[in-house]
């Protein structure tokens, strides 16, 4: 299975493309749209969302994962092989998560392909086609070794920030539910929010936070929007109260 | 075919997670997306959407419905075969109007699974698995027959409400074209509506309603928006007048 | 492989019913969403998007073209085969541009099918069953060859206007960036844009324009917002200064 983690939309042309390259080179190979709308050219954010959400798939799969604002420029292109999972995607932070919590991680850095290359399209021209290659079976072990690839160890290990708001309104946060303290509580723009298992466990209107189904903290309102009721966007810090 | 009624999104990370489930367990059924903007919590309206846009798949399609507000409270989760089209969702009134408007359905409790299962997510964790191993062929017939499936006798055969906006801003309704009388008018807003038998037969700007492609009586404004034009949202009453 | 250029939205009942019929005609073709947000109801912008991102597949694809202001009333409904692709749709100037660049071209037209025809969605009822059939190996050859299709001749070459806003706010012409002088200058909204290679090579908030990976003039913002920043929206005019 091939997995999108990008921040290409759906309904224009960037994610019908890299999928036409994909079934291309790979015809028999299942593709998901995983996220479509992680955090618009922030890298950071990003990394903790797929470290998280990556890891739910099992080993085997290929998550190529493009969040670029420096296409065309001189950073490198990455594959990341972690637990078993695949990654493809650029060298900007975006793996530092995935590559931080693995037990082992191996890293290539992708050649740049002989025939011409768009400025602004990795995601179709350089990333894609690795990617199928690598879902169809074809292992990367021509590519030198990469040794230099850009670690981030000034980034924490769970990152106390809202990562990305849902449609439904609700906050992710960059914390791993599972590594805070049973009872407490997160405040965020001013808010201390008790901790509820799901919504139907808080009045509806209430603000409160909780585990979500893939173990991230996450901050919610029954019945309504959190981020509107309590002004969160990508970047909003959220502070832990034991 | 496995169909997908939900209010999940597309770009997020929930329906990507239930098409991995759906892949994995059955990966020659095509998947196919009906609505992932069905309206947000509101089992009452989705249930006249789900009842009239899915009896246009024929028999042997699975239907995943998923309009979910209670997710991770006592409500059952249910499979029922109506009229050869199989429907599997939480059992909130979204299967209402589809039973009541089979000539035979029958009804299953899906049991809680042994595993882990999460409080948020049971479109992944519940109903995905059981939609995919019934489009694999698996009957249901080692699950307990549901004798106490939740009925609402209260709700009428049709809902003279809006039941969807569509992207184009045009207004379904939960009414039966095909019902009504036929030089009838729709009051919606104060506005008393003609129908048209599509956009071409009316001035640009004007408003009318007409049946649309799958039969729902709908709102709609040649050239223009007539959920803005007319402020209609999900939920407005329509007037029928005779 | 079908491709879908459309403005038919993905989260509504529009592309999904599509898809249904292709799969159940031509199950093992693999259908491509390109554009779901194509000019709505707009078929002259929407052609020179058509016509460039069209190119950008193989022969043998099937594009299924579906911007139908006009549907339910007399306009024809059409095949093209153009450099060995098949475009399916509406005669309402959508392949005007295809058919003025292809080496060569041929066109049908679709008979009117025997059976019940919805007046407003010709997408499902009309053309997908005749691209699923070109798209299974079935070639038009018993359909009369069409010699009445609309041309229109006062569209020019190259339209120097905004064709479409992406979902980073880029904005893109309907120009193609090889046919304009190497140092020009595009003018849109008052400001006079100088050429770039990408997003990377001018400041962080400058304003730009760049060939895009589909060889389209595209106007951009480094980290921001073209069509906020200046004011852009399909049909806004460009200037080209030598």
């Amino acid at each position: 299975m091939i997995v999108l983690f990008t921040d290409f939309g759906l309904e224009g042309p960037y994610t019908g493309q890299v999928k036409a390259v994909l079934y291309r080179t790979a015809p028999a190979v299942p593709v998901v749209d995983l996220f479509a709308d992680a955090p618009a050219g922030r890298p950071k954010p990003a990394a903790y969302l797929l470290a998280t959400y990556g890891s739910w798939f099992p080993a085997g799969t290929v998550l190529l994962a493009v969040i670029d604002p420096g296409v065309g420029t001189q950073r490198a292109a990455l594959i990341v092989e972690a637990e078993g999972r695949w990654y493809v995607g650029p060298d900007n932070g975006l793996f530092e998560l995935v590559i931080r919590r693995a037990a082992t991680a191996r890293t290539w850095e992708i050649p740049r392909p002989p025939g011409p290359l768009s400025a602004s399209f990795h995601g179709r021209d350089l990333f894609a086609p690795v990617a199928a290659r690598i879902a169809g079976g074809e292992l990367p072990s021509d590519m030198p070794r990469q040794a230099h690839i850009g670690r981030h160890v000034d980034w924490p290990d769970d990152l106390s920030e809202v990562v990305y708001i849902d449609r439904y309104g609700n906050a992710m946060t960059g914390l791993r539910a599972a590594l805070l303290p049973a009872g407490g509580r997160l405040t965020a723009s001013g808010h201390a929010l008790r901790r509820a298992r799901t919504f139907g466990d808080v009045p509806t209107g209430d603000a409160f936070w909780y585990e979500n189904s893939n173990g991230l903290a996450e901050i919610a309102v029954n019945g309504g929007r959190a981020s509107e009721a309590l002004g969160l966007t990508i970047g909003s810090p959220v502070a832990i109260d034991f």
